[in-house]
């Protein structure tokens, strides 16, 4: 007699900027029903306490001296994990969507035959800058924001990013991954903005060691140098930086320090 | 004997873009704690429920044939609840800082010397785009994305949204609050980018109601009206449009129709 195994379903879940109390009600509710978890480095730890201690779980983010997946090995855990029958909640911080490559898990599995589900998460190029008192847009200062990956290095072939329209645009500027190559950005915008245009730095936003550094696009690398801090963190360019000085005095994480 | 009031405090709360699921954990316990409430339109009903019977409930948004509060009514009332030493919990759809106006409400808030804290929720220029089976980034495809509102119509006397600069600067462009404004929109985009731009119009995205409806710059418009679509609705301009066809099946909203 032959068995049919039904295949299980993949749920590309965004955990959200930092705070685990920022993961969506339907995120955590996948993740305690969990059969197997595939997680991202910069996951709150507090989140996978919810996993079921009988769950598999698999680390899939990239830390120094730590075994890590490349993107087709992660690819085919999600696949040979569904086709086993199983729950699987692929873990990602912020929302799967904005860059972490969660397009290109979601092509292979339908590629492969997999049932799948996106579960949005708060974005960490809105909640960090939200959380030091950011607003990334405000009525007369931004009518717009973009979202760039700031990875891209100078010396990359094929650059995908210009920084020429992405400083043109106009609005508020959010730069996520990018502060290792923040001179290299830093010198690429000064050719299109002026000296004087506001910048944060904001490292593990929404956490308790959330630090802010503002300057402007001339003194925001020595700042940040001066402040020795570090990956990961988020870029925000732009007026709306001005209202840090208003509003980031309530930020739950800075009150904390 | 004099007694002093303590001052209540205000949490600007995201309510996520429309399934009452992608509420943050955060936000659902705010709401269940809450002794006033005050929500917008656009506000699932379903997260109403979690509301505590006793709590004082306030409609803000506007809704034709029903009072609605203007902006500075609405940050007195958030003002004058606090002063009472109340919980307020400010719900709106979406992200609070995601236009919305969460940035007035919290400046206004903050010369008033009142505490708050924003809660950030998954916004629909993300989610939206995401339950419809379009990731507003892909590697190769979109290395940026830039969110817009879309309001601003052809005759309004100060200007801030640039078209032109939008339609350059690449990479995704989500528009909302846009959708009665398409034609003019769509006019604007077609000086600067071609014709067979892919573009998508999602109705009540993430909402069992939810509609897609894909096409180019050139015949969204009469796709659209052709469809019936109508406020509220979130515009996806770019390659990434490409994708739904092939992501587009798996969406739970999709599935349900």
């Amino acid at each position: 007699m032959t068995r049919f195994a039904m295949n299980g379903k993949v749920y590309l879940v965004g955990a959200g900027p930092g705070d685990p109390e920022l993961i969506t009600v339907k995120g955590i509710k996948l993740l305690k029903e969990a059969q197997v978890v595939v997680y991202d480095r910069l996951i709150s730890p507090e989140l996978l306490k919810y996993v079921n201690p009988s769950a598999e779980l698999y680390y899939a983010g990239k830390a120094p001296g730590r075994h890590s997946l490349n993107q087709e090995e992660i690819n085919e855990l999600l696949i040979q994990k569904a086709r086993e029958g199983k729950m699987v909640v692929r873990l990602k911080g912020g929302d799967p969507f904005v860059f972490g490559r969660g397009g290109e898990e979601a092509l292979a599995l339908t590629r492969a035959g997999i049932p799948f589900e996106v579960v949005p998460g708060v974005t960490s190029a809105v909640a960090v800058p939200a959380y030091a008192g950011i607003p990334v847009t405000h009525r007369r200062i931004a009518s717009t924001f973009t979202v760039v990956t700031g990875n891209e290095t100078e010396n990359k072939e094929e650059r995908e990013v210009d920084w020429e329209k992405i400083a043109r645009v106009g609005g508020t500027i959010v730069i996520l991954m990018g502060l290792s190559n923040l001179p290299f950005i830093k010198g690429e915008l000064l050719k299109y903005l002026p000296a004087t245009t506001p910048v944060a730095v904001i490292y593990r936003g929404t956490t308790p060691s959330q630090k802010i550094v503002t300057g402007t696009l001339e003194d925001i690398v020595e700042k940040v140098l001066a402040a020795g801090i570090k990956h990961p963190a988020v870029i925000v360019v732009g007026d709306v930086v001005k209202l840090q000085g208003e509003l980031g005095w309530y930020s739950p994480s800075a009150l904390t320090e």
